[in-house]
């Protein structure tokens, strides 16, 4: 049996990443300033403090200054906005993000939505999120961006093709459907209440899936010759473990992400090249 | 052969403007408040004269007060955003609406985007865009709105239904698919780069058509027993006519809408109850 291409998401995170850091010391050869990220964490998620460090670690090897903001888990309300409110003011920072979740009784999108949308390099803010479906220009969310830049490495030009895309959350299935929809793609948004779920998958030149459910997409869910993105990150005993049947869909697709070491690795270098684009944006 | 339901848009519409002119009669009587919409009409476009005076005329039948600010096409771009400004902060005014287009060197969007998003009628600004795509609260959009009253009063619940869309404008395509989204439907949306509209289009148990071409969905693109929806309005010798070829499509679907007396007319309809809803969120 033939089997697919697998897309190696962590050489063209690495790809990414280098290219970044050239960018940075052209720009900061360029114009005298350095790019900075700021990140705000409130609480000691476990989980949660790892990303940020993993973030902040990703933002010292390619020259972008890191504000690392740890505050604990009974800030109230009116400090976090006056601290958006001074970084939002301060050039050195060129990008802000507020790691979800926060404690209760914080609101995360109170949170989230005080960044300025140029500075907002999350892409999560109701104006990042307006602007994406009115196709203006502005940041945009990390992972569905990722997804777009394995898509060009691996050769799969979206437009006329039928991308399907299971799971519709704000953070990352909508912003996919609008990326794929602004390349051309003839774009069906799946989720909990689809009826024929296989039926709907079988239709895809590109199949992606972010569920959050173990192997939900099966080999006969899969068209021969799809290309298949899996961004499911499903912790498991055995390990980590995506949302399709890799094994069994890699018989079937032309090319597929594998878990880990697929959709994953790309959203910290894409939260890189969105901290650069916000420095050319708000010049800081 | 059997035919379908005709959905009559014109009797939802009216349905719809007697319950508003009621819902107004209960708020003033409540509040001691009269809703009022501000259209903004620049130049003398003959067309948009027609549209801003339909919406005057439909505002004085229901009870909603009218300020029409009609200004020369020469008006520059400091005056238009002096006078929105002035209209978002005056508290006898509860929606505001720009019509578009507005003549060179002016730019719509710049001047939609001012609007403030608890005024915005229309349902158009980056705010309002961000807020529907987010599952928050606010103003949507008139004309896909309309369509979920005219699914709703035909019987047709969209959850777990496929929904097709034809077009991608931001005025309709994309939010009616945020819309059917919301409430459930598997949703496609496809365009001018669609590979193969007819076969995407036969899928649909709901099949919106909002192109611009008479007369593009034929009979044979109707899934047996669908609802279709013809958003298009073309103006032919002949008179108006929709994207859909009604009298094939009539003998497929089982519900199906006119042009005109389809969606046409709930697009005001859904103005007056934005102006109303917009009265209840700022008081005014
Ligand atoms: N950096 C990354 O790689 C990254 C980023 C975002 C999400 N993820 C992963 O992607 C997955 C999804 O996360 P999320 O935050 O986008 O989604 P979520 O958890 O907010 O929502 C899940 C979505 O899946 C849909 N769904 C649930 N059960 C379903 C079923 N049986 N059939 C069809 N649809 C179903 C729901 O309708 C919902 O839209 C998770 O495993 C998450 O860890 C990874
Ligand atoms: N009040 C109302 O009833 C109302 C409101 C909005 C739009 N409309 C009508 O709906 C129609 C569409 O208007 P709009 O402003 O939403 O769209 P638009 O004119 O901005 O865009 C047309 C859309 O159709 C798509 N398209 C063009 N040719 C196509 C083809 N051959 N096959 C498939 N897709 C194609 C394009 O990709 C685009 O997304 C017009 O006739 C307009 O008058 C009516």
């Amino acid at each position: 049996m033939s089997s697919a291409t697998i897309i190696d998401g962590k050489a063209v995170a690495a790809a990414v990443r280098a290219q970044v850091a050239e960018d940075v010391a052209a720009y900061t050869a360029e114009t005298g300033r350095t790019p900075g990220l700021a990140t705000i964490l409130v609480g000691d998620d476990a989980g949660s403090a790892v990303y940020v460090a993993g973030k902040q670690k990703a933002c010292a090897e390619v020259g972008i200054k890191g504000f690392d903001h740890r505050l604990p888990a009974d800030t109230s309300r009116e400090e976090l906005l006056a601290l958006i409110d001074a970084l939002n003011a301060d050039d050195a920072v060129s990008g802000i993000l507020c790691q979800l979740p926060v404690p209760a009784p914080l609101d995360g999108v109170e949170l989230t939505n005080r960044i300025d949308a140029r500075k907002d390099v999350d892409g999560l803010t109701i104006a990042s999120t307006g602007r994406l479906s009115l196709g203006m220009d502005g940041l945009r969310p990390c992972t569905p961006k990722g997804v777009m830049l394995l898509l060009e490495h691996a050769g799969v030009a979206p437009q006329g093709r039928e991308a399907v895309i299971v799971g519709r959350s704000n953070l990352f299935g909508k912003p996919m459907a609008q990326l794929l929809l602004a390349a051309n793609a003839t774009v069906t948004t799946c989720h909990s209440r689809t009826a024929d779920l296989q039926a709907v998958c079988r239709r895809a030149d590109i199949l992606i899936a972010a569920v959050g459910v173990p192997h939900l997409v099966k080999g006969d869910w899969v068209k021969p010759g799809a290309t298949v993105i899996d961004v499911g990150m499903n912790r498991l005993e055995s390990g980590l473990t995506g949302d399709v049947d890799f094994e069994a869909a890699r018989e079937v697709a032309s090319a597929i992400t594998p878990v880990p070491g697929g959709v994953g690795p790309m959203t910290i270098a894409c939260l890189l090249r969105n901290t650069l684009t916000a420095a050319r944006m708000v010049g800081a």
